[in-house]
């Protein structure tokens, strides 16, 4: 293919623009064994890799590619060779190679989701109970110079059963919401947060697991302990108690459905549905509120793309 | 309607069999306040009724269908009134109310799904998690006689990382599996289990939370401490726990699709990847062995329908 | 593991009941080329075994157990062998196959899925758009002696936007609804059909491929063609019609969600939203009235189990 | 609220970034009577405000918050008012909506998914079958000077089953791919075009259900006529077909998981496979190829986030 002869670039009417490919979600489990305990990391692992790539878009020469089922041996080699310390730590040892080994890469994006399994407490120590609650997520992206490392979780579901109200808001000619001074406040939460740490020399990368763990408490106590007058407020809360708390942590980004859960109308069944005295409630699916925004340590510069917490 | 003139059920080439209707999926949220302490039940209600409807398949007349707008609103009217004990009294609840107040509605089907929360140790206590791990599930049925209550859970998901081997099956000309004396077994368990109560005078019912725990308790320790010539070996491990420890259940029925773990080939990578010595795996989702089978009391009767696991 | 002591069979408190096993959902594409012109099957496989399978469970030995890592390579190997000439029929062969050909297994129960594609005009013949409306499906059931055959359909989606009521129901303390004169029924179909060909000698089997689009236009053109008082009503109109027209098939069971599209009220807002004048619905998601039953020629047995057009 | 004391923006460790609010996925169905010949738009409708809201994340003070209630409800009396000429035009008529009426609001966006119905050809002409194929999605951005409008789809899925090769790919030291010379080339094609209207003066908005049908034509046609070398390719050849076809488009971005079909071996069963001979195909799930890229017109600005393509 080398030599078929290609358009000049400057007569094409349509160019390529930003582009990248690998394989996503390859699925690996690793296990450790420490004598009869054993411990667990199952990770869906999605590489992306951007460089010199014009040609195979434009005439199909392969030349710079390398394969997308190389990159999935490759994540089962590295987990083999170096363990799977945690998502990110692993993640940053997969986007160096990939640049560092294919001169045509010049940048590498992973992206890992993490699946929590709880030991059970029996002897020996070698069976698990899938957690389910939240999926663990966690993006680093490698230039070449530097890194950029995001954490990050979705499929959180929280919820305040009193301790939230809405009123005072705007009315338009489309309005027939009711104010309300004692709603059930619910959410699934989905936040994407950025690390301070790029790499350089004589930095010190995080301890990735314990600031996964003490961010994921700031979340739950700040939306438990926040008085709510609006989801909006709820937000703020959670990212400025990351920013204040977490110093590693640059900024943080959510996107927060409003799992709307509405008091039912019992009257006409002769009933009441207080929510002082123990209501009942409908959980709707759809159509949901739904809040996003960045909360950054001031001065820093917001990264994380708008719609990132929504994948 | 009623006078428009019906072709003789004598002459009808087509004539319908088994039937039922209801309002699925009714989201009902009960919270129960306690002080400061609240308390959660996350419900997905079902119910299905069936009687004397003939006439509104034949011909369209409505004279004996109760709407399913109603049945909707009676489980809220429902969780509000009688409160929301536990899946099972609730539906015992439900199942009774269709029957005796709509004469010709002679049986009825009521089917829940629970959402588990955990309470936040914060003060005062109305902030929730949802727990994500299982899904409790329990259907009742009343034919005006007696009652047949099943308990149950999906999405349980377990793993052994050792203990489990599979060798000396049979082997044809399509066989090409090599024998496995170190292998992960996992699985994500649906099980339905039937109970011996019926609701006969003087007979007391379970107290349905309380065996709930315990069975799943026995689930888990039957999968952990069984080591696995074949995932049907733990499967009747598990049900004959159930069964022996748990004298309120008479039958269980499980679907286990075998959650395949493969041990990846590094070799063409100059990596060994045993399983002694802490291997990785690739996670399969498709195909996936399936399993299902019952284990009863010795005596009883099987009845438990084969598809009721997979749903 | 065959000399390890087994507890004799009359001292288990608990016994095993019914069980299969087996592969499921291989998914299994199958091209045939007619010169340019190619054609597509595209089915998703799934393979349940069950005979003389007490020691796997009770003591894991595996003796008797084909492996269904074995049953996947059938299903490849067969449709080389054999091609597929349609789901019914691929699954007759692979259903006797296996009961054949392993001495403890005796009976065999095959379902598919298909996924159809309509090839694009264009030359040559071997693009493909995936059709994306109804999914297909087949169970065929081979016991040793006589098949029984079932086609289906699930996830069609239908919608009718008038020429159906509903009024004249039951009415107790806890209903609201309104009587409607002019509402949409829309609803999504799942359906299994039984034939009555058992592959007894003499007996010619349906060309089934004509079979499965003739009734799935029987049940478009009755839904269409019904002005309906229920969806009770509609149901057993399209059953009727399939019996009455296909003089193959016995019997024919329905799930049919109703899927609610409520008018909505801009009564507030200064609009009227009148269905004769083109009215404007939100489409509920949940909860949904679900209406199931079976229409059956006159005579024949019922054998669609209830919660099977429910998978 | 609007008097409690709070800190200056100054002293906030944790400033708030970007964000936006709304309510999202809102079911709207329009039917339009012409005779007894009907008319059907399905749409999902999400809102996304944004504008002078500090104070809602600050403090909880309502005053600037049109709740997300109402922007649903202006959705349906929008779709009464207005009707749904198309996705594009619906949703430019509700962006000014909110930006003109709410003075905080200074940017909407809304995004569409909508839903095909395929009218049957009967008499009268009102009933439909959903058509289940692709999504057509658009969204619309109004900063109160310039609109942006997109248009899309996802859940396309096209095959080849030949005229697709891959090989001369680089390899490493983890490349065990063979290379193939007759491969199936699958993919399900989520797109996002850019159009060039701007709604300045003077400027003719394009016939946005035309432009829609000719593109997905476009891409259609463009899969099946390439004879590739890579899915990048394809993708390249796609985007370039739309750009040099379709004045109106400045830009299009895809992402296109390669859907894999693996060719069987089935030599262990003394079968061969061949592609030339109508093979049999194994069709993956997970890890996929994933190929992401934007094609634009050459002078026009890249404007659609990576990501958009994902959701």
């Amino acid at each position: 293919m080398a030599d078929r002869p290609q358009p000049a670039r400057a007569t094409r009417p349509a160019v390529l623009g930003r582009n990248q490919y690998g394989k996503a979600e390859t699925r690996v489990v690793k296990v450790t064994r420490d004598g009869g305990t054993h411990h667990v990391r199952d990770l869906s692992v999605s590489v992306a890799l951007s460089g010199d790539m014009d040609e195979v878009h434009y005439s199909g020469t392969n030349t710079h590619v390398l394969p997308t089922d190389t990159t999935k041996n490759t994540v089962y080699a590295f987990a083999r060779r170096h363990g799977i310390e945690s998502p990110e730590a692993f993640a940053v040892h997969l986007a160096r190679h990939f640049t560092d080994t294919q001169e045509p890469i010049h940048r590498a994006r992973i992206r890992v989701e993490e699946y929590a399994w709880d030991r059970q407490d029996t002897v020996p120590g070698h069976s698990f109970v899938r957690r389910g609650r939240e999926t663990r997520v966690a993006q680093v992206t490698w230039d070449g110079e530097r890194f950029e490392v995001m954490g990050g979780l979705k499929d959180l579901v929280v919820m305040n059963t009193t301790a939230s109200e809405f009123w005072g808001y705007a009315k338009d000619a489309y309005t027939t919401l009711q104010e309300d001074y004692d709603r059930i406040l619910a959410t699934e939460v989905s936040a994407r947060w950025r690390h301070s740490w790029t790499g350089a020399a004589g930095e010190r990368p995080p301890a990735w697991d314990d600031s996964y763990e003490q961010t994921v408490g700031h979340l739950l106590t700040a939306f438990a302990d926040t008085y709510s007058l609006s989801l909006q407020q709820s937000l703020y809360a959670m990212g400025a108690r990351v920013v204040e708390h977490r110093p590693e942590i640059e900024e943080i980004r959510f996107s927060l459905p409003n799992k709307h859960h509405f008091r039912v109308d019992l009257e006409p069944f002769g009933l009441k549905n207080d929510a002082a005295d123990g209501a009942v409630y409908f959980a709707a699916d759809r159509p949901y509120g739904l809040i996003e925004a960045t909360v950054l340590r001031d001065g820093a510069d917001a990264r994380i793309p708008d719609d990132m917490t929504n994948l």
